[in-house]
């Protein structure tokens, strides 16, 4: 199963929001459609929607045939930093396909197209090699025979690689370290049933599925070991955005004291955010908390909260798993070290 | 709408698994037929399940042909009393039953069927009462334009009366002081979304409803001044079991300093435990959980945990409502105190 695939100038993308129901691509022959895709959410996962960013402007680039295309790959990259608002990892292929352009400004079109796609390829490579190197390093915090609770998905799909919080469970299992997954189901777009579920399946690995209002009663019953999730952004003080109810969920681990840990590359870190309330949240249509599978289900009349993430503050955090190794408390502190470690 | 109605010897249930898309009676003519609806919660609540209860033991004693009636009486008790674990409510009422069997051994088997059938009609009419009880107790705990958050349906659907939690809010509402109502949608059953939600639309109370694992998000952003719930069962030390994730809420409003309240009738005491750990909770059908309106929601292979409820510590409980007045903490005192009372 590959989530993306570039080939013979169309994007496939795996069509999340039919899983596990059917294996289903969406051919994008035109970056609007790639827009669209990560819109309505066929694609999602902080990491992988930079990595389809970044195809959707090379392909944009490619199709394009009037006679301005840096202005034109410009307005493309426009459209598609609105696409969707919380997730950093966009804003950083954006930036790195518009240093392509801006830094060749003097080739042909046909050799700047070229190069960015040759960048957007480069972009998927390293988020699949980031994704193998957080797999690698989560494996220190887990204690042996570690039963582990997670939420929504940050896995293959998510990811490009093996995942982030869900790659390090994945090595985590491969290496004998973890005995159990539970998952929330991740309303209200059912993220943890419909795709976590399917990857640790794929993978035979032993899970439960659990709503998302059992987590306290999970905790209480000390089925958990420790806790993964991923990260949306990341800011400087450590306040994460993740999808909602990863708060929530926070607060449950740090009443039963249990250890809450968030796994992302790098680049899921806004340094130019300080705290997490500066992070815009994403609310998006409240029919996809009215409704399940096209039916209603609730009363005619009934208004709905449809938040897509929430931000836990890095005081419940007790750890971050980057690709460059774990960030451990005082969060501010060592993330200002690891700030200026990646200047040099 | 009225949620069960006795007529001409037969009992009608309004089906609570098919609202809010259809108002469909079930019509029980034997008490296997009123096991059955408790079983497959058509109709649930810890109030009314005890008053259904009660006329499906009627039920029986009027159908039944035979010589023994006293026995057969004791038998379908017996069936009742497995029907459903959690609630004591169901308890209460069959131990009414009992006694009027008892103490009446010496009557005719039609006198004592209509015996049987008016301690029932009785058993309503008292719920009916005390969930109006609750109601207006209840007003002294809201502040001026409460915003309020609630959990499952604790309405009319639940209590015969306007409810018990959501009776509090709905006499809030009428009084005033009620400005906006949260509801969580209660997975697995939905609850939440299918009948709260139905019965704030019925009256028009400004109503927004909020996936289980937004609850944090919404405390975080000061939406919501104070939680009231439902309860199944409590014990002499304040320990409330009530419907999944309850317990998760009680944690989230402690943590955000939001007032946490229980609304329930003195039958959801119960009086022979102290402690919540010794509360059995019934585990229903994994398939709740891993389908969603009869979809399944994620991949073959993968389980999953169905505890119906769970057990909130008297510590995080700002006060019980009953229909006897308000018990404020020390609730392990205070509830000593209205036990005495109850006994006087």
């Amino acid at each position: 199963m590959r989530p993306i695939e570039w080939k013979n100038n169309i994007l496939y993308i795996l069509d999340q929001t039919k899983l596990p129901w059917k294996e289903d691509y969406v051919l994008c022959f035109k970056y609007q459609q790639v827009i669209d895709a990560i819109k309505k959410m066929k694609v999602r996962g902080a990491p992988i929607i930079g990595v389809v960013a970044a195809y959707g402007i090379a392909l944009a680039a490619i199709k394009y045939t009037g006679s301005n295309l840096v202005d034109y790959v410009h307005e493309v990259m426009g459209e598609f930093a609105v696409s969707r608002p919380t997730a950093v990892n966009l804003f950083f292929a954006i930036e790195r396909m518009a240093n392509v352009v801006n830094t060749n400004r003097n080739l042909s079109p046909s050799e700047l197209k070229i190069l960015l796609l040759e960048e957007a390829k480069k972009i998927e490579e390293e988020e699949r090699e980031k994704s193998i190197a957080i797999s690698n390093f989560g494996i220190e915090i887990l204690p042996d025979n570690a039963k582990v609770l997670t939420h929504c998905n940050t896995g293959s799909l998510a990811t490009i690689g093996p995942g982030t919080a869900l790659g390090v469970i994945k090595e985590g299992w491969r290496k004998g370290k973890i005995s159990h997954v539970y998952f929330t189901e991740t309303r209200p777009l059912l993220q943890g049933a419909r795709l976590t579920g399917w990857e640790l399946a794929k993978e035979n690995i032993p899970a439960t599925m659990i709503t998302d209002n059992m987590v306290g009663y999970v905790l209480s019953k000390k089925l958990v070991d420790l806790v993964i999730v991923g990260a949306d952004r990341i800011t400087l003080r450590g306040d994460v955005a993740n999808k909602i109810g990863t708060y929530s969920i926070a607060i449950l681990a740090h009443y039963h004291n249990i250890p809450f840990y968030v796994a992302a590359p790098v680049s899921s870190f806004d340094f130019n955010l300080e705290e997490g309330m500066e992070i815009p949240i994403e609310e998006r249509d409240s029919e996809e908390v009215l409704s399940f599978a096209n039916k209603k289900i609730t009363a005619e009349g009934i208004l709905a909260l449809n938040p897509a993430f929430d931000v836990t503050p890095a005081e419940l955090i007790s750890g971050i798993i980057t690709d460059k190794g774990i960030i451990y408390p005082p969060l501010k502190e060592n993330i200002k070290k690891l700030k200026e470690e990646l200047r040099l």
